[in-house]
């Protein structure tokens, strides 16, 4: 598998990457063929933006695009423009350096998840931004900044008594980078941290002790807050419905920088009219985009962030380090980091 | 000075308590008779709060007051009819417990900073608060809190690149409780604290360097936000003003936990208004109540908090803590907690 002393290994670039990144990408060893199109890729919206809008390209530029997918071993990124097509596309394809850390949902769906290919993800790249929204947005409801907005468009000096973020009792599902790195912020703030994972083990930093997914139920009457990291699998599908927001105490809070599809949202809606739960902060909605009539736009006590809390500006970068890292692993044969693991994705 | 063996030590309580830290307060000592009067005294307008609203008392009433106060060789609080006359209308009290920590402009206007009261402080029990609210300040601007709202209140799902709290700079004015406790939590969200103190020593933990508050400009031009958490004295009266915000770089926050007058307001607003500051988070301004007619309201990027970011729902029983600690050491004719140092009090 690994390419000999002189055989090339051509990697195609799949989503927009500044001259400088690819660059690096090109330095890792003599053997690496670069495949840069970029007159060719979708162009970013906004920094960092892996989807891009999509170009009116020629019949000629797809069939050059359609060269450059047949020529690649290793691809940064998926293919913009037939995903589910890969494995005919480009038939050499060993490797995938994905630039999210959610894929499973995304392989699923284009059935890549069938295939011999390899994919790695961005995961860690995430852990820090997801972590500080996270952190974020609990201060937010706990610290009442949507009535102090409110005060503040009556030009209403009215004094209050706060809450302290201390002392509070998160309960974190998804012990990943994501949920660790939440779980250092919110002990550092003085929260006592209970994980839930689907393989708990001895608690990583911060966290007290940590259950398993089957015993939610356990925990739940005991949090001021719930706030959702894992992947989307088949095991957190839908993790936390009606009887789940039921069993919270009145005024809990919710987070969720994981997956629309981890909460019912229908029974989170419900959860916030009925005045049950105090607030949500969601950085992902079951369908997204949210749709123009959902109720979750105009509450006060909920924050929408549309799938970008993990989106750094200089995130091109630090995704770039760990293909560095995996290209010269793969050149050595060795293993990779970040490697996607197939036996938990979302298959019901 | 310490009361003997029999001799009875009365305790004013001069600002509402329930009844259960009165009976805390009476069980310190046999000694201690507590002068509770809870119908003469102003109503709380919320919990903790220690000013409240002032009743509309009798004659008699007035002079049962007054009767109180007469007898008080100890008060809980200060007097809520006429403070600046303590020294005659309790000429037995020796000392005042406070509930609040930022007491010198109030004993230097009353001029009871020149009286031989002893006078101690509520500090320390509002570190941890005020630190949430500056985390909270802090990522609110970060993240782009005002933004997704905006977004939300048009329905509109469109993708951002976002920005790390982990790596930015903050200079922090102010090494005392709060200070202290704001390097804690900053540090451990991956932020580079500097401190400014009157007396710069050896850095707390969490903090990188402390600098005198005469070499802040040495610091100024180098950091992403200024958190001020100071008390108010002659050397931090009016500390930041136009040449000081101007000193800061472009996009830099600015928070104020400390009193409003380090700050001159209208050097502030105008570094808003010309975009030069990235925004503000004031729990404190100038005059309070912020006026009606000041353009803080409005902004975006400001957010206001009306004098009580350290007001906790539960802060008597903390306040209450400090009292009996001190009530135990003054029988004992030890020396007290969180003494307010006469000093550093604002002369100018």
């Amino acid at each position: 598998l690994t390419p000999g002393p002189t055989d090339p290994l051509h990697v195609l670039i799949a989503s927009y990457l500044d001259e400088r990144e690819v660059r690096r990408i090109e330095q890792v060893d003599p053997r690496i063929r670069v495949l840069n199109a970029p007159e060719l890729l979708p162009i970013p919206r906004y920094a960092a933006d892996h989807n891009g809008s999509h170009r009116a390209l020629s019949e000629t530029e797809l069939a050059k695009w359609q060269d450059l997918l047949a020529l690649a071993d290793v691809s940064y990124d998926f293919d913009w423009h037939r995903p589910a097509d890969l494995l005919s596309t480009a038939p050499k394809l060993r490797w995938v350096q994905a630039t999210s850390s959610g894929i499973g949902e995304f392989l699923t769906d284009t059935g890549l998840i069938n295939s011999g290919i390899t994919f790695t993800t961005a995961a860690g790249v995430h852990a820090v931004p997801l972590a500080e929204f996270v952190t974020m947005g609990l201060l937010y409801l706990v610290k009442e900044v949507p009535m102090l907005r409110g005060q503040m468009r009556r030009h209403l000096w009215e004094r209050y008594t706060t809450h302290s973020l201390a002392g509070k009792r998160a309960l974190v599902v998804g012990m990943g980078n994501v949920g660790r790195q939440v779980a250092l912020h919110l002990s550092a703030l003085g929260v006592h941290v209970t994980g839930a994972s689907r393989t708990p083990g001895t608690p990583p930093p911060g966290v007290g002790t940590v259950v398993a997914l089957s015993e939610l139920h356990s925990v739940l009457p005991d949090i001021d807050a719930l706030v959702l990291c894992s992947p989307l699998s088949a095991s957190t599908y839908r993790l936390i419905g009606a009887a789940e927001l039921e069993a919270m105490p009145r005024g809990c809070l919710v987070v969720n920088v994981a997956r629309g599809q981890v909460i019912d949202e229908t029974a989170l809606i419900a959860a916030l009219e009925s005045g049950h739960l105090g607030g949500a902060v969601l950085d992902v909605v079951e369908s997204e985009p949210l749709p123009g009539d959902s109720p979750l736009w105009d509450r006060e006590n909920v924050l929408i962030s549309p799938h970008s809390a993990s989106t750094l500006v200089d995130e091109n970068a630090r995704i770039v380090d760990i293909f560095v890292t995996n290209l010269t692993r793969w050149l050595r044969g060795e293993t990779l980091v970040n490697v996607f693991a197939r036996t938990d994705a979302l298959t019901g």
